[in-house]
């Protein structure tokens, strides 16, 4: 039976500031990735996204970024493999204990941001990240994007891994993604999006933007929450995958 | 068996800057209060100070403060129950897991500063911060004021308590701490701190600044770590409270 | 000639999270209170929310408050007076600063939430605001809500104050606004709001909750662009003060 | 008639976090460069620190930093050009008013840590910092690294600049300072910072580590505040530098 997981990033509400679209967004995704307070998210917000995960049955993650409210966490920093290491253990431990206050409990971690970029070609950082995990549980899963150097270090830290594909952005031959600023880098059109990730799914391959074809181990899917149609492309591409006899669930 | 727990505030630098001299006072310490990054404290020195603790085979707790970093958490906030509760569980999390990636637990709760001060007198925030310890871990034990609202809410919550006494302060009659500013509310001779400290142990009694005599459940014992010569006083109090057949432990 | 400054609080984004509805409110408003990166705001918000008000031939005004990033400044805090005069000092420099990059200049102060309410009853906060105003330019103009310590606090520091009112609040008899929470407090249809603003302005006088009359200065109106209709009332409110011969204009 | 000034990063400290020794050192510099609370520093921090300049008749100038207190502004960032160029400004604005609420002007501008690094080397964030000193006024003096790019860009900007050197440290034979992490790299011997200091202003010439004679110019001179014989140092190297028939002075 084929399967996928499908995530999103959530909680990045921060005090009075409100982003997202979380509860319309919830319904169609089977791991939830929430901001632990550190590139947005602050304990309140992390209680209400933990509330809504339970509620739905999504799998709770830790989405630990870089200390960097202003930048969202997206502005790259030259970070010592120390200094990561110990954000990361600390922003999973704080939602680890938010999640066991309403009896949940954390079964994944994904970086955010700036931090998942660097981690994905930095060898050094991609271990501090494995590093940070293992440290509070050998059982959490690291997700990582697929063929980067973070799944290997999730490996090398004796972690199960769960290498994620983007269905709505374009790939490079290496398998990196398009930047984002670039022509064609993110895709609209929700069955082109579905298209795309069942491809994956099922033949662990996609096609890069020079037209090759690259291998793509795809285990979890992330759909944005950031949009205003989010919430309705999460459900179409959902409804795709599951009407291709494709099983989506959290990884176990 | 007459005992009583040492404890002090460590951990208390942030990133560049220094505070305290915890390796100094480490040794003549039961029980060791570290701050979380609300009001001082950052991963990096979370996770030196639990190994310090480690090594010296101290009690590791949370200290949890308000949000706070220019007011140190000292500058009392309108803060509702749902934040405190959150922001305790929060903050008693990150400092599991650092505490876990060294092998360490996390034993004890001492709220810090402003916190602290507010939820001896105010029984609402002193429940919520309560409920903030036991939804983490019902094992935990709550530090509180002797005779606080604090306490109070640690039983109601069923969670152990160590009643906290001071003994370089001077006491109202009401049981309160003579406020900091005021002459004489702080006591620098060793020799006058320890021996406050044994009768307190001993006979559950103190002398208020009025010359009366009042009930002080003495459970665990503030030593200060700020001063330059904060580490002699502990030790010289420490080997005080020995010398007068008290077991100084972490309370179990 | 009847008249009367239109004032709301803008710039209140932070780095990726929008908030209010500056682009489409400040058509109908004479003054801008631009939030300084205390409560919220950031150097980048504040640059486009100038050039909004430049662009829009609308007073720039400092709208300074306490550091406090997850509470939004709402969350009352003991501070001394001397670090709120140093904090509304640094604010208003910061957007003197980013103003003067445009070609702007600040004409006005008004402190933000907990701030701006502590110092309507506390003269010493009130003072110490005053102060930290009068120390940057003594040509700036203090708002405060009418009849509180803080206009009489402006006017000890030899400042020009603008006593301000609220249309979409109820009073209570002795001139302070009903607490936002309590049935009431909040009107939202925008002709009770306009004609009780026109009220105010025409005779000096507003009912309170009882249906007693009170006397109120009015010089600035507050109107809220938090809400998605917020731009509507506020052109609505405009449109009803002009139409009863009340010119709206910034205070000189 | 030969001159230098002698600078000294100054009012760093945070809170309830000292940091250096600026009461001592002050009377041996002639420029202070006064953190601005983004990576240092708090309102009531830098309004002693203006006090202690003015005291001593120090020129007052900006050190704005990277939005990073944990990393002390040390830690590069991706920052956007528009980023740097309104965080500049933002902070030499928030000093410039605290200066003015005690009489004082601001002087100068020098951009701190990692800012300061990426400047000297990148155009663009240089001509960004560039930009946003000469927004807020076009007589503030810029300081930058010696023959680094900061310098240019200041000229391009129009405005005044100073170039400046380190005594106590190390040249790489292309005028870039050897990182401190190497041997050799940081100089303690006070005879030979001041001549080192006294042969650049006399000869425009310092010797590299490769033993090659590289071309400096000598306009101001950086003097570290942090070590506790920091004022010691920066005393014998004032007195080497009058001995020596140069005058120190603030730049004009």
């Amino acid at each position: 039976m084929l399967r996928i997981d499908v995530n999103a990033d959530v909680g990045e509400s921060l005090g009075a500031w409100p982003m997202g679209h979380d509860a319309r967004l919830m319904p169609f995704v089977s791991s939830a990735n929430i901001a632990c307070g550190f590139h947005a998210g602050d304990p309140d917000t992390m209680r209400r996204t933990v509330e809504l995960a339970l509620e739905h049955h999504v799998a709770i993650g830790a989405h630990p970024g870089l200390q960097d409210l202003v930048g969202f966490g997206r502005r790259e920093m030259h970070v010592s493999a120390r200094e990561v290491e110990n954000l990361v253990t600390y922003q999973i431990g704080a939602l680890w204990a938010i999640a066991a206050a309403r009896g949940g409990t954390v079964r994944h971690v994904k970086a955010h941001g700036a931090l998942y970029n660097m981690a994905a070609r930095d060898s050094t950082l991609a271990d501090a990240i494995a590093r940070g995990v293992a440290a509070v549980d050998r059982s959490l899963i690291l997700f990582g994007l697929a063929g980067s150097e973070l799944i290997d270090a999730g490996r090398r830290a004796g972690l199960r891994t769960a290498s994620e594909v983007f269905g709505d952005r374009a790939y490079l031959p290496d398998g990196r993604l398009q930047p984002r600023g670039e022509p064609g880098a993110v895709i609209h059109d929700a069955d082109v999006v579905a298209s795309r990730v069942i491809e994956m799914v099922k033949s662990g391959q996609t096609t890069a933007v020079d037209g090759s074809t690259i291998a793509v181990r795809a285990e979890t899917v992330c759909v944005h929450g950031d949009t205003p149609d989010a919430a309705e492309l999460a459900r179409r591409v959902r409804a795709a995958i599951a009407a291709a006899g494709v099983v989506v669930a959290a990884p176990e």
